[in-house]
């Protein structure tokens, strides 16, 4: 597979998983048709836009590719069919696992477009980590409330930046990049859903204890 | 007309309304006197600033045309005057009318630059809609609350859509550029008022029924 | 000392002043580590990168100098120790401080950048007030307030525009960018302070005294 297919298919991916995370949470904040769809639109292409924005990159990621839109488009438009069947059952849980599969493709894809733009590592660490967080923290900030992911408590960026390490790791190691992308996703996504299932918390910080 | 012409007048207009309806709301949160001009130049550059840096337009449109700022400036620095004659008669409707106006204005604005600059229809519609839009969401966010064109259940964004639509699709048929912006504008700002005027509603969000 | 020196100078403080506003802002508002570390990153570096966004400067200014992002990582890193001992006694005035050098320092800095970028003194003049001025505006977003600089009705952005006035003005008189840069800073700085020091208040919004 082509590295470009490859990127493709990631973004695909984390496109549709974040717009699923943006529809519920607008849902649950019980906005209109036009609220839900623009904050699907945002938690989908936030993060991939304010990597493109950052790293100069034009056309956008989702002008290049006009059909990430229109899937986006055709989620929302169905949605109401596949929500009716399961919404009670799986929101929460339904919610976690996109946003987990999410956090892990948008982290290694901005970290490897990053790194193709020759950005030195630690700044492809935090633009795999702003590509993964900031849709989710545009959708917070639009549903006005502090973003999850700054005081939950739970491993989420924590994730996205030790995936793109690893990632980045077997870069430098001349590992195939299909090897290492699949590696850095697995530990983004997989340590994210270890953390939600078991509960993991990050330690507090030290000055609030007393 | 020249086409340059045409998009100034447009910007001028849209930029005051906008910069009218952030200051109104800024006073009603009761900000001081640099958080008043500070919201209204969000309200009045924000969207078309996010379609400049978008579709990478340098100068950005307010660093070259600079009398929109000081047109913004002057608008705040004169609005004690005028607001003390017509504060308690007409905010509501001065709100939303000039709201309106700008975002008739905005949106097909937004949407004949993306054109201008090659962008596929789908994407010259989102620009119209960015532009349009933005700023409000902009506005609402530096004010805490969620935007309200996210919650109302009232047409906004897709007054603007449809403007933008009907704006594209007379191009495509090769109609003077002033005539289909006329038209997209007069759809946009129109369909909003007739929206606010009878009260017309969005359909709730299917799920939410039951 | 050459120019490029003076700026790295100017940006390191900054830097450094505003992660601590964001660091301290973090923790009251009781965030888990990472969100700690984000805002701290968004209050020291939104900013200059809206800045060099909207001048379409790249690379970042904290790409270019990575050692920033070093720099406040450490911070963050012992953060726990020094506030350990001077948290109950510093807190309030600590921020106030470092807010006043964070606010000289990069209104400045941007003012001279967007100078040296061929910008006119009004925009010029807005640029250092949007670097100066957004990193704040950004840590208080997403800590779901309305920015403080809007509304506690004490100059704030104000200092800024008159410091970046002072370094413009000493600047076209062509006295040696050194001394026009400090004095800017001390103006915008020590302006702050002594509003902070004596209580000094804008005057209230003239339609809200009716």
């Amino acid at each position: 597979m082509k590295f470009e297919t490859i990127l493709l298919v990631i973004e695909v991916g984390g496109t549709l998983a974040f717009a699923m995370s943006g529809l519920l949470e607008a849902i649950r904040k019980r906005m209109d048709i036009v609220g839900v769809f623009s904050v699907a639109f945002v938690s989908a292409f936030g993060g991939g836009t304010v990597r493109d924005v950052l790293l100069d990159r034009r056309p956008l990621f989702w002008v290049q590719n006009v059909e990430y839109v229109w899937l986006v488009i055709a989620l929302a438009l169905t949605a109401p069919l596949w929500l009716k069947t399961f919404r009670h059952r799986l929101t929460e849980s339904a919610m976690e696992f996109a946003d987990a599969c999410g956090l892990g493709l948008f982290a290694i894809s901005g970290a490897s477009i990053a790194t193709a733009a020759g950005m030195p590592p630690l700044v492809a660490v935090l633009m795999g980590a702003i590509t993964a967080v900031f849709g989710g923290v545009s959708r917070d900030v639009l549903c006005n409330q502090i973003p999850k992911v700054y005081q939950d408590h739970r491993p989420y960026t924590l994730c996205a930046v030790v995936g793109c390490a690893v990632f980045l790791g077997m870069n430098m190691l001349d590992m195939a990049p299909q090897v290492s992308m699949l590696a850095g996703i697995v530990v983004a996504t997989g340590s994210r859903l270890l953390a939600v299932a078991f509960g993991w918390k990050l330690p507090a910080w030290p000055s609030q204890k007393d």
